[in-house]
């Protein structure tokens, strides 16, 4: 259990996207070796579909590393999870409780996914006697908390009893091995392009990971590199859950991980997942996304309707032009296109919302899951023509 | 041991000041108690006067928690540490090693200060060995690396057999105490001034305490808020290490420090001291900085002679007018006055800086070392003119 397959998408259900989604990246390592995708399922009481239901929300959209068999949310139970994001139906379905979802599943799955993702990154006694409940039915569990489980005696010794693994996602490598930035970043050839926002919880991983793939079916390599706990559950292969390093070395790690990438995947472009805003109170990786990964463009998400902060409803959400403005004074880069989410929106509203950005703005705007992903493969070649377009390469 | 005296003033030695320093901010909560300032020798092989050193140049310009008797560096012995820093004598004498500090004191010293700040924040093979000795002979140890000595298992038992104590000052509280950031901050009613710089090792913290100091001497209740291992050493009451929290916790853990320095202080302005610049590319926390105080003001610290960043000798340094944009841009403040460093310069060199700057940015200059400190009153009161002068308070 170890070592997890990287797979090819195991269980993808983008809405809205008239192709199957085959390959994010480049080609899986495993090569044409067909391995059984391990099964998981997603534990997000009260939660599902909401703000720090993230985690959740994001995996039954796209996980490349687990099968994601159901979605524990009583408040939820019996529906279906795409359905609750307002997206296509996707056969994941929501249970009960832990019980109905092994009930459902007919076996005992793989992974236990702590899929909440609750501000104060810590478990609560309720939680605690779930995720201790799954490890004594078998579960590996991953956890992308703040809270570290390997480091509390009472799950070390619960998973060392049941022989199970504790995936503690958000753990930092040892501080010896932390980086300092060094530059060498410079060594990065091709372009980076950080997918930010205006808020956190507003889409940034879900249009960096469909911007990627179009640009491989267009046979422009593009690798994305995760920053967030979420990401590295889908399976991002190269990155690092920046808000848990110590700031000393953030601007490092993430210089670090896109070396790595770069050197592992020989992309022609490399997409970097954005984390809060820059204009956060309090989430503001992504100052060392910005420095760490020197971006050369940025793909700005937005909620044209959101008008409070998702944690913050006392704090009006900053404009797109505001934090254009301030993206550019704060990073010499410059924002290459809007992308909308489409929140309390009518299609007619995005549509209208499209015409008003690219006027007001000056920079192409689509919305990625709604409209044609080559919007967002011309937004980038428009802006970096010497990404050269090639013919299409038949992944799978 | 536990409960270091907090004193005033034991050993302080501001050069080119007339006035001797007697308390930094509010008077002490020992009261008249008379306690005896506990001593320390400080460790800065290689590295005292130099950006490396910058915790020992601190500590024997200004400490109130320890009498520092010396400071250990084999490449600067027999010379006097204010010398050194191009100061005046300040009767501190540097020692080959820990064995001519010991014959020097005479006695041996109650801590041993570990004053080397590397980038990388781990301690080498010789120093663990420098360390590791000073415990056997009984010295508790404060250390402000990144690395955590209570958590190397050959230094807790070394310090258990020694019955001597160690300080990780930069180890964050426990996870399940960090705080995110609230909007508590807006219950602070007085100004808070954030001293922030183009680069790290600046003077950022010695332009805070004596800004700090020269409030209080005014008769102006300041307080100031640390956010660096040095700060902390030094005797900073209020404050946390912030490049070693969290990122999720940055803005939080400082509005949190900020609210307990207002709620226990009640000053009528509050100095927190900034860390790296915000322009850097790895030093950022800044960021957090301004974000968690939602700082009213900003002094600017710049080195005019200073070309290249001190960490990256290939980058050049910023503009101060567009480190003030930049700032102004990110936050909702004002840079109320810009305070030179002035390495490398005569003090003609400096008269005709400040002209330029204050012609140029339209924001009073003066150098805070050099210049009389009621400069930086009158840069206070000019911005915050609601915060009222009032007769001299005599300190002690």
């Amino acid at each position: 259990m170890s070592s997890v397959p990287l797979s090819p998408a195991a269980n993808v259900s983008f809405a809205h996207q008239k192709r199957s989604i085959s390959a994010i990246s480049a080609p899986s390592p495993t090569g044409g070796k067909e391995e059984r995708t391990p099964t998981a399922v997603v534990y997000c009481e009260a939660n599902f579909g909401a703000l720090d239901g993230k985690t959740a929300n994001g995996l039954v959209r796209h996980s490349e590393k687990y099968k994601i068999l159901s979605v524990i949310d009583s408040q939820k139970a019996g529906r279906d999870s795409g359905m609750v994001l307002g997206e296509i139906p996707n056969a994941i379905p929501i249970c009960r409780d832990l019980a109905d979802a092994l009930a459902q599943a007919e076996v005992v799955p793989d992974y236990f996914i702590f899929g909440v993702a609750p501000a104060s990154g810590m478990l609560s006694p309720h939680e605690r006697s779930v995720v201790l409940e799954a490890i004594r039915l078998g579960m590996n569990i991953v956890n992308g908390l703040h809270e570290f489980l390997n480091e509390d005696a009472e799950f070390a010794a619960a998973s060392a009893a049941s022989n199970v693994r504790i995936f503690d996602v958000r753990k930092p490598r040892p501080k010896k091995d932390l980086r300092v930035f060094s530059g060498r970043i410079a060594e990065v050839t091709c372009p980076r392009i950080a997918v930010l926002g205006t808020d956190g919880a507003i889409g940034k991983r879900t249009t960096a990971t469909i911007l990627t793939k179009a640009l491989n079916d267009n046979g422009i390599r593009a690798v994305m590199v995760g920053t967030g706990q979420t990401g590295l559950i889908q399976g991002a292969r190269h990155g690092c859950a920046l808000d848990a390093i110590p700031p000393q070395f953030c601007s490092g790690e993430m210089e670090r991980a896109i070396v790595e990438a770069f050197e592992a995947e020989n992309p022609e472009v490399i997409i970097v997942e954005g984390q809060g805003a820059l204009s956060h109170p309090a989430y503001l990786t992504s100052a060392f996304i910005l420095r760490g990964s020197q971006a050369d463009g940025v793909v700005l998400q937005h909620a044209p309707k959101r008008t409070h902060l998702g944690d913050f409803p006392e704090m009006l959400m900053p404009t797109a032009a505001s934090e254009i403005n301030l993206i550019q004074t704060f990073a010499d880069t410059k924002v290459i296109g809007l992308t909308i989410n489409h929140e309390n929106m009518s299609d007619v509203e995005v549509t209208a919302a499209i015409v008003r950005y690219e006027r007001e703005l000056g920079i192409p705007a689509t919305d990625a899951l709604t409209r044609s992903p080559e919007r967002l493969v011309d937004m980038v070649l428009a802006a970096f023509p010497e990404i050269k377009e090639k013919p299409t390469v038949a992944a799978a």
